[in-house]
């Protein structure tokens, strides 16, 4: 067993995405105890920085020590209680998952149905929603991670707002990337992971919880079925003790050993986009979006998503007829150590997804993204036009500096 | 906000333990996908490396992607189903949280109360087994890192056996101190944390079960609470498909994004323990505790657990009459930069707790303790004798170098 070194890859799948050295050199800092003061002053930062990301005053925000799987989790097991109906979108492979995690709640989901691939349809949740009007919850996926599909976030928050509900968002693969509006959707509990467009290590999971979420927890019947996510007993830790009313004194109970490494790092991310400033970063994977989808396009590749429903960090791309999903994915990882995604579920071998988040969204990757994918393609004697992507690429890039 | 420079601490409170260069280099290593064939094939070195600390072929052994706190939920949400009788041994802090666990899995806890800093007692123990044939499960702390007692885990393991019981044993601070012999032992789920002896990053909690563990988990009534801690759900990530034979060729189903730069680093430690050698490095775990010992012995303070069921990694000390327990931990920070821990629960405020655990193992950290600490209670004129902590140290020191 010798030591480990990685091979160098540039990571444009759907996350983990590559990761600035800032953020890397961050996380091999020494460690510090995770009750030391200087830890405490530097947790109230990332809980700042995060409340920034996700546009919120909510005061319980903070970063699950758990990937982004726990953070759907916590939402759910938190929230749902034996018996609550909770109306679910589903649209891809994470809005499966909330049914599970409601399931095993206990709760009764009613399960909205939409096309993989295609957007949530507000009006149909709507009439769901007034035919269930004793549901207690609604639940969608912001930025479907599985097709690349947007939802309009703002409408189904209102929605669950006007039918009394309070609403459960994922927002894993948008936080950082596209607008995740927290306090001006009304969002009730939100959730996302810090490998995608925070371009930090995977492993921690950011939450928001509104007032009225917290009162709901406050006022559970039962108690939450999971210890690690017991929101009652995590506010201890990440708020204080709430008798303690001096603000410089604050005692923090112990709970669980923080990932203090990986907590330096999202630190680091988060002063890394404080730096650029929260609509520059989005302005950015847009413009990096419409660089890759002009090369796509040249090449004669189609998109799984309309295109006013994509999102700029997730690009879905049907693979061409022919054409073996994993022979090409293979090539890419061994000739040009770069990796794109697979699908899932009922999309697995149909399409590609094309990641352009966080530190991976600069014309460098999506440069060499095109001309490997062109180069393999090609090679393969696949069904697209070669010879077009980089000038269409290169227009596109004009156009993102004139714009 | 800025980029954040943690103070440079010297760890000896109980986790995290100061983190060697090395596994710190690891982890700022750039990441590559957690589907990636590089990261597979250290994945499995990974499960290797932590067998043989384990002293385990359970094939099952594996780093759950999250703090202790979730190795303890994964034994407890997948062994116990509603209704379950679960024998619970406690005390200290982690017994109590057991008993919490099993709660909320819908278990009927059965607690054998033993004294704080007292050991389990294993007659006690067997009465209770016997009083409840109907009992599932028998649970105990084999490092109580509340405390610093050692349990007799052969013999408890054996009881459980005898019983026809499945055990489920907390070694967090144990694995890599002092022997954890999970085979000869024939203990079923087993759990601990990265932070301590193993001297990694916290946030990982390496896991092994058995095979009658697993019988138990695939042949359960009812699906396991958690989604994110569902092991028939974690077996296709951590084994692959077992549908597919070929060992060359194995698919891993996607289930959550892996915390790829902390198991960076947890293979790094795993690494740094194969050159050390298991048996040298718990070896050198009993030396500097008996270094630790002389020294607080000549300074006259007092031991919480009699010296037969002491923990080398975890010294737990009374709290001398008079002294203020955080003016001394706030002076050791401040103007020494070490860490020694609190007590919890009953004991705050009457007990320190000194880490002798991984990479803080060393003398240089023992001298410093030592010094630190006679210095600071001097300076408050606390009833200790000072002058000869040093000498007794270095008598041991000695002791260490020609047994």
């Amino acid at each position: 067993m010798d030591s480990f070194h990685p091979p160098l890859r540039t990571l444009m799948g759907p996350g983990p995405s590559d990761i600035h050295l800032r953020i890397r050199e961050a996380m091999s800092r020494p460690a510090i105890g995770h009750l030391d003061p200087a830890f405490i002053a530097m947790m109230d930062e990332v809980k700042e920085g995060l409340r920034a990301v996700f546009r919120t005053k909510n005061a319980l925000t903070f970063p699950v020590s758990a990937p982004g799987s726990a953070g759907m989790e916590i939402c759910f097991v938190n929230l749902v209680e034996p018996g609550d109906k909770v109306i679910i979108c589903q649209n891809g492979a994470f809005g499966g998952r909330m049914q599970e995690n409601v399931e095993r709640c206990g709760g009764v989901p009613i399960v909205v149905a939409c096309e993989w691939g295609a957007p949530i349809d507000v009006e149909q949740v709507d009439d769901i929603c007034r035919q269930n009007q004793d549901a207690k919850i609604l639940a969608f996926v912001h930025a479907e991670t599985s097709t690349g599909v947007r939802a309009n976030a703002a409408a189904l928050c209102a929605l669950a707002r006007a039918h009394h509900m309070l609403s459960i968002v994922d927002a894993v693969t948008s936080l950082g990337g596209s607008p995740v509006d927290v306090d001006a959707w009304g969002a009730d509990a939100v959730y996302s992971g810090t490998q995608k467009c925070l371009s930090c290590t995977p492993g921690l999971s950011p939450v928001t919880f509104s007032a009225q979420a917290i009162e709901k927890v406050r006022t559970r019947k039962t108690k939450v079925q999971s210890w690690f996510l017991d929101l009652n007993l995590l506010l201890g830790y990440w708020e204080g003790d709430a008798k303690n009313k001096n603000k410089n004194k604050k005692t923090r109970a112990y709970h669980h050993t923080a990932p203090i490494n990986a907590l330096y790092g999202l630190h680091e991310s988060l002063v890394m986009l404080h730096e650029e400033g929260l609509d520059n970063a989005i302005a950015r994977h847009t413009k990096m979006h419409n660089v890759l989808k002009a090369g796509l396009d040249a090449m004669g590749l189609q998109f799984l998503v309309a295109e006013e429903h994509r999102l700029p960090q997730l690009n879905s791309i049907l693979i061409p007829d022919g054409v073996q999903d994993a022979d090409v994915r293979t090539r890419l990882l061994q000739d040009f150590n770069l990796e794109i995604g697979a699908g899932l579920g009922p999309l697995t071998g149909k399409i590609w997804r094309i990641g352009v988040m966080g530190h991976s969204a600069r014309f460098e990757n999506i440069t060499l993204c095109l001309s490997a994918l062109e180069t393999t393609l090609a090679a393969m004697q696949a069904p697209i036009t070669p010879g077009k992507a980089l000038a269409a690429a290169q227009a596109a890039y004009q156009d993102a500096y004139t714009a």
